[in-house]
């Protein structure tokens, strides 16, 4: 449940199109929900303004279902599902409705979101390899209601790309900024933007490259200011947090 | 030279009191002035919507002085000086007037700012070592114009203070968590509040923190959503991006 | 064999009811008895008050029957096998009587230990992906008689669930905390509790968690008193250790 | 102040030696006092059974001369300063009785307490370079009341001074093994005795020592069970955590 | 060819019973062989007193039968290969005649050397999981001719099976340490040893292990003197070595 | 002595102006001298195409004095001395006639050859905080007689200063991209340029980039083409591999 | 289309055999082709002198295809595809003409150029197991007209081998060095040869080698002047660059 | 004491020269002495065949000199005490008589031993920064009474020097390899010789060396047989494991 349906639900309330028991039964004095193998923090869409994220990997198909059921029976409208194999997605699909897109391996039960009339979040990746990592960023701040735009494959190692591309970026309210390999893509789009720079590392690359270790410190290391970084291949985690900039 | 001076200027083309000539020299049409030694980057006030700052470390108060001195010539109303050891501030005071803070190492030269009319930025800290780092953040913050509150020694070994200053921490618009050694309270920070969290990890402690690492990594990892992380120490990157946030 | 029965057997010499021989067979000049392949630590339980234990992993179902049927034989009543994959379970229990826990992948063969009246262990954890490794703590603990009780998914980022099982903590003897990704749950714990927390950081996480390297070093650099670790996943060690402590 | 020194004024309030008011003056609602620099945490006492702990490294000796006295006067009756410089043990003297042992850098402001009657804790070192971290672990569990028994410079190296100490390892509750270098001397003792064996690595040793990394892994692989690691040169944790569990 | 091979040939020459031209044929100008994929080093017996020793990993059957060819007809009466599956030694073994030996993955092509009238070799390892590295170096030592007694499974956890086979110990004349996690066999076992120490650190282990990092670390920080270390793994590498100690 | 030297050598001993013996005496037999605490690598200059040069770290100004003397009399004209302190470099000039630059740390003795007729060497920087290396490079390069650019501070987050110096790195015959922190420059240069580029990390920076260690795994991991890495701060390997390259 | 190819269509242009409005719909305004997934840099080869090359791995057969075909209709007469499996290759000769070497996993396609009148470049290996990594950057060169000679199997264990090679190695015009393990053969070629040395550490080795990491660090410290190092395994960028030295 | 000293002794008491008691006093029930601060291990003589040595560092002059006099007052000739500063060594020699040599920094107190006539031990060094850690490893292979052979500053980039002196490392019974930087000197020499080498790491180097890490991994990776590696800087471990090789 996240603010604007608790504020819909309190004036119901007021209007007496909600009895106050309901009321009660719905927002509940514990916030959270013991299923017995995870306890649902149905209180977050309050507190952290989002609904409940679920996290696919590690869980199964089975454990997916029951949490995305009871969250959309007590708490949200949708659910977010992230690194959900195609195989999951399949059978979590039998038992709730579900979005499923393959490239970022995200599902979405419940009812979509309309776009809100907020600023534009840029999502740049400096290879095509980088894409899963952009989608998962891309999916996520579209299922909050946010307009994305995709600057795929423009990559530091042919800088015209980018300069060609300079209006879109200054246009942006946020950029996320995916890269392997080197990850330098934060550091020239930070220097080209007034706005802040979500740096996600990825684990593309080979060698030195150290599973993502070589991005991520080149990100934390950038010498343009305004730049922050997530995990490596944290898509989710900067297209969450480029929502909540974008909706200050 | 900020977008709201470069707007003065043109308005004061537009209505005759500034000459064409005149403005085009300080425009200029290369966008970044040559010292020899240093290529100062005039235009980044326009591009970025940020004054010059200088980083001090490995500068001398000579060429502190020297490149203060242009950019007040030149495009900017007040230039920050950030890791300026006190010796070096006292040089550069006689060169300059210059406003000096030896907790931070933060000098500011040229006319203080007012506080603008935007939303609150927290600054929390694990322990009293993490001050000199929070205060960079801070004084960085409040030299655009930002109004700080700041909550030291709250780390979550005694998560209680954190507890009782919920209100706080939930009224923010940014929040600056600034922890050395297990660096736990970004994520704890990160799960009671609704907006965007700037994880800085700092040097404290000894041991296994391997000069910040553990914090790093630590932040990195965060179960919390919302959270992204600076370098390792870098108050000043930090309280940029709060600004750059708390702007939108 | 233990403390207590080697008490037993002694007794039963002083009263008759064991031969001065027999007893001898069963103590063995030898503290350890050799099986070719591996070298039986017989004294162990004497030595250090617990049965023998065997770390399953790289051992053949074969080599693991071998070496449980030979201490049922000769020095204790039951044996923990730690790491047994349910393949090799299903072989195991083919020739000696087990019990197996998939969870856990901790088998128990021999007679199962009464609950003996001491305190209270707490067993928590981050997330749900961190059961497994809770549950072979948990398990072990059972298996020498301890009371545990489980408190998991459990984490920092929604920190009030810790704060409402505040008394639960508190009532305890020793607190296990399982956490991977960034590990901050025993700093939050071990600020909250007046007893020894043994921290178990897990390889449960991705990108910079380094396979459980940043739990790991959170939690040795852990603000809070009182807290020491054990190697990443394991389960076991904590789970120990919380015995040795419990019966102090 | 601890649980005794609560109890002791409660009773007092009971039997009206002590004003409701007055009580409630000492126990204080919030449970920690602002100094303005730092958040001391009054009740840490009453939470965690041990009073007041002041790090001294990176403070003042004037920080550090107020800290204490606000404890000293407002909830315990004794101090315990770790890593303090014999210079600032001068100045913080000045201010406030203190004992001072330069060896281990630990101060104690206030009034020493009586041996308790408990289990004793057994404190071995691999070499002598060790001693420092040994002793501020000693003194740390001499300071909460416990027998402490030092058996210093019986590295592995020279096995046969172990096993010549073999009686007096049995006979600990609690063992801290503290070395640098290999650390193997946890993993040896560990397999000797029946009781929890806090290791302690240090930062002795050079080249591929890396500050205590060596010991530090190894202690944390020790193949020995009831074995759990602190932070690098951590005595005082060791020391802390040695009188948690002896008092259990 | 070994110098003993060289020497009988060209004794030969010197009473006639060899030609020169054939003896010159034998000898070849060039020390190395050039097959094409590899370039066969013939003269290293001569240079290093060893014949040719084969690293299968990485090279197909084929090309190992071709290699073990070349050299049994031109330089050598018996060659080692390491590292080969099973199922390479099943098609090696149809070229030539092969011993293989599936523990210690080695396989021994041509005629089985004498053993020596040398000094004793001696294998210790830590755990049951380190004996196939003990036995690459076991076989490697007795296929040059050395006599080798195994001490397998006397970890220093239970340190008596250490201590009771002290005179085996002292009665060698090199020992190899054979040892994964904690890796303290090696600093135990040198400080009972009047000789050469090698350390062989295995990958045996999980979590902070970190591969055979652990026991590498805390091999080469041993405390005590005589102690050397050769890669992780390296069974053979140790086996080689303590053959030229032995043979001088 | 180089090739030309040599040449210039032998010509005269064909046209009878110079001694066979004389000859003999100067090329020598060994290619080194014993200096009795230095091999010097007096043939260096006719296998590798360079004159001897010293790094003076480590060395006393009396063992660079010596070593210097030696050189000049026998085998070179002139003698590049790098990392000498500006105290040594007083003591050496007080032996040998010295010309000594301080930014770089650089001192050359002998005469000063003439610039060559080569391509053009273009040497960029991120910062001015890599100034010192930089001229590590170009003074190493203009020793060998080459011709040098220097662009500095010309760091990727301001990407326009680099793009306004397209034309001079399209002219050049090798760049040399010499930063820190996060090492970008390498490949935005790289995919700037149709020529090879040197990439020299800095230990530049602070906290996450561990001495130089973010920017050399981003280099090494550049995804230009033509990019290839030497050591961290090696301004000298890097301003001699150019002189190699430009010399073809 | 790099620039013989741009200087033919231009002279085309000049005496009428192309129009004006043909040679601008070649060239492009664009300097990048966007596929949709992929952007591709038409104009590297003018810019960088090199035609597109595609580095395979993590793109389908179809992608590469597409690819492919769109560069050969568009901007070059031929294409390099590195990393592609043997599998992909079969996939893609269907739709586009292609040579595949399975050694180096390249595939060409397109028309195969002539052998330039430049230079040689000696390619050597320290082992047979780095051979794929040297043919790669082998098939690189020649790729780009090179000649090239194979040196392989010479590590430096049987430095003789590489002795007897002094005159090939002394021939070349660069050198790459290609080995894995201790990645000593950079150091001993550099100090043999008056050319630059391209070294490419492999990832062959166990242990310690630590994925390729060993021969990186030990490659960027050589001793040696004139080495320069890329990425583990980065046989492509070692043969591309060979050839950019190659061409001046 | 070590065995001659110990047979000599037990000769006098067969022959009645010296009496069973004085006997006793001299042997001593515990194989150590308890100083206070230090166990001396009085029957490492004994044990391992060689006297006390005193590593000096971290010891303060008093310390030494104690432990010094006890020693060749109760078990031995002549001690051997390294890493001893110089102002040390000028205390220390005050009161003990002492040789010290400032370039190993090691100081002999007591009796020079006589020459053995046993093999040679020849020491290399790749520069001659490396000089102080060889000269270690010499002094101390001198102090068991080895003859040495120092061959400094042959490093492998001028390998001709090495390939000169091949007659006297062939003619070693074992060889010392001292080198920083890339290490490569150990593989070089591991493939020329027929007898153990005993690598050391130095922290000579700078950047990427990482304080000898590069050396310590290129020289755990050699790909020459019969070579294994003590701790960065040890050369006392080399060349006390020196002298027990030529020992055998």
């Amino acid at each position: 449940m996240n603010k604007d349906e608790l504020k819909n639900m309190l004036t119901m309330v007021a209007n007496g199109t909600l009895s106050v028991d309901d009321a009660v039964t719905k927002i509940k004095l514990q916030p959270y929900d013991d299923l017995g193998f995870a306890k649902i923090d149905t209180h977050r869409g309050v507190r952290q303004g989002a609904d409940e994220v679920i996290y696919g990997e590690g869980k199964t198909a089975e454990q997916i279902s029951k949490i995305v059921s009871h969250i959309l029976e007590n708490s949200a409208k949708s659910v977010l599902i992230t690194r959900m194999s195609e195989d999951k997605a399949g059978e979590v699909s039998r038992c709730v409705p579900l979005h499923y897109d393959s490239a970022s391996r995200i599902g979405i039960a419940g009812e979509i979101r309309k776009k809100k009339d907020t600023g534009n979040i840029v999502i740049a990746t400096g290879g095509t390899s980088d894409i899963p990592v952009a989608e998962e960023a891309a999916q996520t701040a579209e299922f909050y209601g946010n307009r994305v735009t995709r600057l795929y494959d423009v990559g530091v190692s042919g800088v015209h790309r980018l300069i060609d591309n300079a209006e879109v970026l200054s246009g942006a309210k946020v950029v996320i900024a995916v890269a392997g390999m080197e990850g330098a893509l934060a550091s020239v789009v930070g220097g080209m933007v007034d706005c802040p720079v979500i740096a996600v590392p990825t684990s593309v690359g080979y060698g030195a490259s150290f599973g993502g270790l070589s991005a991520l410190l080149s990100m934390l290391n950038s010498c343009a200011s305004g730049v922050s970084v997530v995990n490596i291949d944290n898509g989710f985690g900067a297209g969450y947090l480029a929502n909540m900039i974008n909706k200050i």
